[in-house]
């Protein structure tokens, strides 16, 4: 029996609210619908495919069968009018396009996309190789990271759902920012995902065969959430941040696990005690008990996010060990998590599922 | 939203069901504890292991954290006897030695071992190597596949939880044997497990570097499976059947494919109105539309079986392909599924788990 | 030290012959590379691909590195005419424009796609959906599995090479076949493949999050290999055969393993012996001691073919177990094996390679 | 055919070496008998198994089937004394047993345990929680990382072969040491590797199905590889080292990839130029062109190292990349390499193997 408890809900009830979903098909899409076709407050109305449109939803994602009755429809403002939400788990560049009409209709949108993460117009254009087509937006969006921002969430309607490696790897580092513990001039984020991060596309790089039984470092040359990264780790910290981001391939379908390294400035502090006390009250995110590395697997399918702190041979140099599932605390999970404060439910609605093991 | 519907629910309901687990370092043990965390009507008030005893469970398990706050104990009749219902998840030979204590003491048991499966304590002798130590509660077992055994299972006390390759492979089989559509003298059953199958056992055979990127039968001169299958469909066929069981290991953490192989004897049959037929009103069986091919991963993690039925070339051999998830529906769930029916909750109460894909 | 010995060889040696690769990005086509880059009769002077003319192969193929020092250049027979001879490591229907320039130049061909391996013109349309345009040459090409076909090969010109399911089913059935002893109107195939049979391609269903962790038959409407198959084993058949072929899906990279059952007319016979018999002086396949089973993982890499029979609870059923690398012996190592025969190098040149284990 | 050439055998050569294995069973024996049966120069006369004496050494590992015709024996000072060389593939702790009789006997040794790595008796006591039993050895043994020892290695008779992740690391961070372009305070090793480095143990955290869709970081509270990283690097730096080694391990079988962080003091070096240079004439370290990262998979199998050089965001923070096969560039492979230089054959001898991709 879920420690969290259980919430009393009546199928039918006219409080149930209706769920858009833009781009249902990727895999930000499909785990959407999986936790919100348990979710007790939400039916999903709309999922929308330019592409599959007529498909049965079910048909593409057979474990979706017996829970989801419904078939793509082409991505449209009027459709989704009719939405009290609509989440966009599509590349970036089409939610700004849809946002302002859908807003104008009291549609509050969960962006999963970058559209709305980078406060900075030129930032965003500069990294995302495309002009921002609503800059004006950028200021309404509330950076969805719960355990920075709840209360902003709670009453906003634009929603910028945060990318994953910006989602574990600020979860690490922002206790020793906050704290002002460490040197900012040299951090270092060695990030690891499952190849889901890629997302669904038919690309030779994301073959099985391309990437089982092998590990690299990609991105070398620049990774976009960069930008993202360093501008929440700037809003917490004293001192602008110089962070070096190292992501790399993991072969394996989901899960992220970043180590993190930083130069302590007062290696007495109890690392421990300053990490449990920073996340306390915040139900996703588990400091372990000191000694204890965390893994992926413990974290999969669940909106967990698990961390350890350490100081190995009592050096100088600080690691944080952080990982979620990339799609769930990194994605779809985030994004009902912050529906859930959206909307005024139980923050952990819906998200009471436990890590299969194996 | 659940199709399946929800369930009223109170935190600390004095009719919730107390359950015990016996064996909870294996991986049909955390399963158990991994569905039964979130099952509304059932608490877990003990879980035994004699090696682990005074451990945390969710020390061992991290993916339980905040899920299940127990310790393991000692296995005693003694503290298993305020249990409602005692799991075994140990290998054979335990359950034996305490079920008759804990029926006594008014306690119902569901075995997942093999213990209580094989009607002929000579056959169960002859294949695993003991003595059967209570041959008279073979009869009073009820053998636990609900698709077959419904209402006996319902007011049994006593229950035997059937293996993961005998649920594919029954299910599979099944509506070809009771309809008397297919030869049975050389049945074929050619399945494949995840490595998960083997338990979590410290031996050679099961590390990754033996089993990944490799595939091969095995068990070849015989599996322990084998004459609880044949009991098993000799019970809904007309004529005793002489099948070849051959099973193989899939470099993969879970799942059951089974690829069943039958002559036709009557080629002119609706064979896929049949099946449908067949499990109308069976929750967790779902056939498949004809031509495609169900995959493990859209039932891991979850208590669903998917069948898809095909004649190759309008041949006279019929092809059944089955998939379940070995430690859900071929272990924990189906557990689970038998003892909701035992305690009159509806069947699927706690099972609705969508599988993660990717 | 090789068993097989080893062979005089100087660098610059001008009977070293010239070898041409048509479509040198595929998988078959880098496993040629590889191979060939080490042959020490051979030397590779031209690499074909359309879309990626002008780049260094090591570049695509970082492996070759120090071992390959060429770049693709588009697909010529003028380039290609000055090889001794050219290997088509292609999609069907593009050996067949090319084969009868080369050959009227005096190129050997050894083909890798299925352009010349069924001999029925009309055959092959129906199932590959395109018209032959050289059905003339059917008659002239050779199949080559140099178990069947040894002394055809050695004096051919135009090899056709064995699919990979083709060359592990015939290998397992035909000693059964040749001696008659086995029902021939109930063959079952249950084989199972890595996902490089699919070849590199970017398409969704080969993608690592697609494929890992799961496990299904696919092509359950009719594969291709069907036809070829049959072809051959009517060949050694004294009566016409039907099979029930049905390919499965294993989430590793490489490794065929097939699971062959049949209906013996007479158990008494002695397989182990017969199998043994059949393949004494075939230097590429392997008959296990009875009672093993062979894992794709001992060939992975190798040219070698393992081969299991036995009669499971001595019933009417014979099981034949057999694994490849279907990037090997089912492909590029099969078609250097041809190319030793056709040239007069011994058979094994360049080919032996132990499988790395673990 | 082989850029690095072939060389002149005969089977049965009189100056064929004699080799010896003990500790056979592992992976990295496996990995030596995989390498030395193809070695020109060598043959393998004995290999020693404490717990498998008597077992054909081919039916353990049936990929060298055809290739060793071989059982294991008790290991004895006695039958070893025949060899030429000895290597030990062994827990540390054994070499150091039998290594003084064996090199009065005139015998070489090739250690790839950790005996004789660390030169000071005292930190090996303290790492691997034994005392050493001929610390007077430690001295004679020459340390087997020919990009640095090669002279020595040449006339040495003990050599002690480095650790896998030693190996990457040092390969990583010499050059810029060597050249004193960084600070020597905050070093940082994030080092991932496939699960074979942990050996062939039956232990429950190896299993398929504790590792496989995982990843984490382990060692956190030190890594035995430390001090033999930290006595290489102050070897060729001028200013003794403060490393932060983090090793995570990897759900595959092989490889390792090392990203290596260190702060630059002279920024406007050329970073790339200074690695090509230091490895000029290396066979077997192989800088990527600027831009690239090295992926694990274009080295299985094969003894070559391949690694980039990069400075991301132009900022002060210098990152090497390096990838290995941790049982051939780090263990058997380079063990091989060392026995070349040892007894005056070509460095590539035997290793001119090419990475099967995919």
């Amino acid at each position: 029996m879920a420690i969290f408890g259980c919430y009393l809900v009546q199928v039918g009830d006219p409080e149930v609210i209706k769920a858009g979903i833009v781009g249902g098909t990727g895999y930000s899409g499909v785990e959407l619908l999986r936790i919100l076709a348990l979710h007790p407050e939400t039916t999903v109305t709309t999922v929308t495919s330019r592409s599959d449109a007529g498909t049965r939803v079910s048909s593409m994602f057979p474990n979706l069968r017996k829970y989801l009755d419904l078939k793509f429809v082409q991505p449209d403002v009027a459709a989704l009018a009719s939405c009290d939400v609509v989440f966009f788990a599509t590349p970036h560049g089409t939610a700004m396009q849809m946002a302002p009409a859908l807003l104008d209709k009291g549609v509050k949108i969960i962006d999963l996309s970058a559209d709305f993460r980078i406060k900075d117009a030129a930032t965003f254009s500069n990294w995302y190789k495309m002009e921002h087509t609503c800059p004006d937006l950028l200021d309404k969006a509330v950076y969805g990271l719960p355990e920075i921002n709840r209360d902003l969430i709670k009453s906003c309607s634009l929603l910028a759902n945060p990318g994953c490696y910006p989602t574990a790897i600020q979860l690490g580092f922002m206790p020793l920012l906050k704290h002002g513990l460490v040197e900012t001039g040299n951090l270092i984020a060695d990030a690891k995902s499952g190849v889901s991060g890629a997302g669904k596309k038919a690309e030779l790089g994301y073959l099985l065969c391309e990437v089982s039984e092998s590990f690299k470092a990609y991105g070398i040359n620049g990774h976009r959430h960069l930008p993202e990264i360093v501008q929440g780790l700037n809003a917490v910290s004293q001192k602008p941040v110089a962070l070096t981001f190292m992501p790399h391939l993991v072969p394996m379908i989901r899960g992220i696990q970043a180590s993190l390294y930083a130069t302590l400035l007062a290696p007495e502090v109890d690392l421990q005690k300053i990490f449990e006390d920073f996340y306390q009250g915040h139900p996703f995110v588990d400091v372990l008990e000191a000694g204890m590395s965390p893994e992926t697997r413990s974290v999969r399918g669940s909106n967990h996010c698990q961390i350890a702190v350490c100081r190995p041979q009592n050096g100088l140099t600080v690691v944080v060990l952080v990982v979620i599932d990339n799609l769930v605390k990194g994605a779809a999970g985030q994004a009902v998590q912050n529906m859930n404060l959206m909307f005024g439910f139980p923050e952990t609605m819906g998200l009471d599922t436990i890590a299969t093991i194996p």
